[in-house]
């Protein structure tokens, strides 16, 4: 094949160490084999994500390894057998899968492709290859197949959605993982109902994603809880109406609190920090009947989550969801469409941007809780 | 009032302490108050709950007690304001309420009545009062509203579900609890759909009327696991195409194998037994992107669930259900409407018939596991 792809030497942050910075390095990227996208990525953002791996408490702790894996770019090269893309496509890389022919991706119920399957461990989601190796042409892991802290990554053709280049790269970008796992929670996993009440525990992009997605349904009592209190003001952009701070309940548990301000408990609830004591208040929050409490972080810890029976039997439900039911291909187009028509709110998630060399700076600002979103420009 | 009832002395079998044998004592039965209904009871069977209460292991032990909710009476009269059911009718008490006209009642999700509240404390359910009193005066426990283990009982008319005449007695006995409890789980809580996959996890009458349920759905493969390897030929007749006796398993966890048998975990998952290690077991054996678990055991001991959020996560659910999402007023006719057409199988769930003054044996039968229903005839 003539003109076929080659390597491209370029930066990339990488990880070499649990919790250590990320240090610039040169890397090489390999060509898209079959299936495969080669993408620039013009930006991208830090989810709480990328930060449960990089601590590594409870994840297999592979490094060197490249984080990243909510961004926007540009297509590059393409591998045989896409059709798809096209070099010069906006697109974002989503870490979850959508061949559209699979059972689950067929169906109406659920979004995990079982054909290119979700996978934490490093390499390629088909093959387990390598793309990217470092400047002594070691292999370096990459993440959750989509490594965008790299100014070149490669990116199952199953991972990636094609948007509208009238989208502003960086609102683009907010689609590829955490708003898009927020306002499709209450859009395709609870279907939030109108007039109903809805419990949001923890306020980060996913939260208030969640809050947008909770108000575009019209719900009518949206409860946000977090131990901010700034994220009361943010929250009501979105359509937050009331707010729990936990530390300033006394005596009464949390599931009490929300039961008093939902009459008996909020329809939906949505955990959105990743902890399983969290996950039980939130359920326990939720009404009896037909309460639906959705997880939607990962456990920071690997604990479980132990919940009385009986409150199941009184007919709660628990259930999960990665990636809030989206479905990359056809979801996250509607999802872009939807903020161009400005019926989806995207203003107010980033609180910050910074240069690639300034990477550090974003992971600083998540860790203490500054910034909701931080947009990392790749050419800056 | 002219002709206002007046209170009938009777006979009944009184529970007087945690797991003692019951003794057929004469009792005294008041008329029925404003929304009561004083029934005859025709015939009663025993159901794995009234077991669990009467061993009193992890609930309130309040003797003495009539314990009894599964039943088949005629209205012998009934208290003010009762408009819907009249003396001579025939009726099935039942353990949860449906007053037709709170928000649950309405609504198409849930069968958890919010007037008449479900309680496991004696007592009636709108005022607590006990109608029934012992030869010295004395007020006896009811038990869910109902205490069928008498010849007379009252019972509130939202837990009162009107029969057509042509159903025998002994039929419309098993719709009052188990039977309806594990028809509609597969037909209103999980909606079990056609050509899929479902696990049974407890074979006693409730999980071999999820499996007649599902066939009645349409299930494809409708997997039974049971200690009882005679369970699999009763279940064949509801329609039970597979059987696991987790004691035959070898090295294998139980989940592994239900995933094998369904080529990567079943569409939905029943557990009608009690116990949290196997709720945990029903989960972990469902399909990753759409596996419904549906929890019908009451715990035997108190033990909460305790799952990984990572399963949740992967699109996974589960939930619990009182009474199978049946609203007793419209399902309980539905469901003996279709046993005269001949749609619903209800032969095989009755194993054993005694006199009421056999009541013990009807206990040690389902004890040592080998009735799935003894009906217990008033009369005789």
């Amino acid at each position: 094949m003539e003109n076929s792809p080659k390597a491209i030497r370029c930066k990339a942050a990488v990880c070499r160490g649990n919790g250590e910075p990320l240090l610039i390095e040169d890397v090489v990227v390999a060509p898209p084999k079959a299936f495969e996208v080669r993408i620039k990525i013009i930006c991208t953002s830090l989810c709480h994500s990328d930060l449960t791996f990089w601590r590594g408490q409870a994840f297999s702790q592979a490094f060197p390894r490249i984080f990243g894996h909510e961004a926007y770019g540009v297509v590059e090269s393409v591998g045989e057998g896409v059709e798809e893309v096209a070099p010069g496509d906006a697109v974002v890389p989503t870490f979850l899968s959508n061949c559209g022919e699979c059972r689950n991706c067929l169906s109406e119920k659920n979004n995990i492709c079982t054909t290119v399957p979700f996978r934490v461990q490093p390499g390629m989601p088909r093959d387990g290859t390598l793309p990217i190796t470092d400047a002594e042409g070691q292999p370096v892991g990459n993440f959750l197949g989509v490594s965008s802290f790299s100014e070149y990554t490669v990116v199952d053709i199953a991972q990636v959605a094609k948007v509208d280049v009238a989208i502003p790269p960086e609102k683009a970008c907010l689609l590829s993982c955490g708003v898009s796992t927020g306002v499709g929670a209450a859009w395709k996993v609870a279907a939030v109902e109108e007039g109903s009440t809805v419990a949001i525990f923890g306020l980060g992009a996913v939260g208030l994603a969640v809050a947008e997605g909770s108000r575009r349904r019209g719900a009518a009592k949206i409860i946000g809880v977090d131990l901010n209190p700034e994220k009361f003001e943010i929250g009501k952009k979105f359509g937050l109406t009331d707010f729990v701070n936990p530390t300033e309940i006394g005596e009464k548990s949390l599931d009490e609190i929300i039961k008093e301000m939902t009459n008996g408990g909020a329809d939906y609830c949505f955990e959105c920090i990743g902890l399983a004591s969290l996950m039980k208040d939130a359920f326990y929050s939720s009404r009896m009947g037909a309460g639906k409490t959705i997880i939607l972080g990962v456990e920071m810890h690997g604990e479980p989550v132990s919940i009385e029976s009986t409150r199941l039997l009184e007919g709660r439900c628990i259930m999960g969801s990665l990636f809030g039911g989206i479905k990359a291909k056809s979801d996250i187009p509607t999802l872009a469409k939807q903020y161009l028509n400005e019926e989806l709110r995207l203003d107010g998630f980033i609180t910050h941007e910074v240069g690639f060399k300034d990477i550090n700076k974003a992971f600083d600002l998540l860790v203490q809780g500054k910034s909701i979103r931080c947009i990392i420009w790749m050419d800056q």
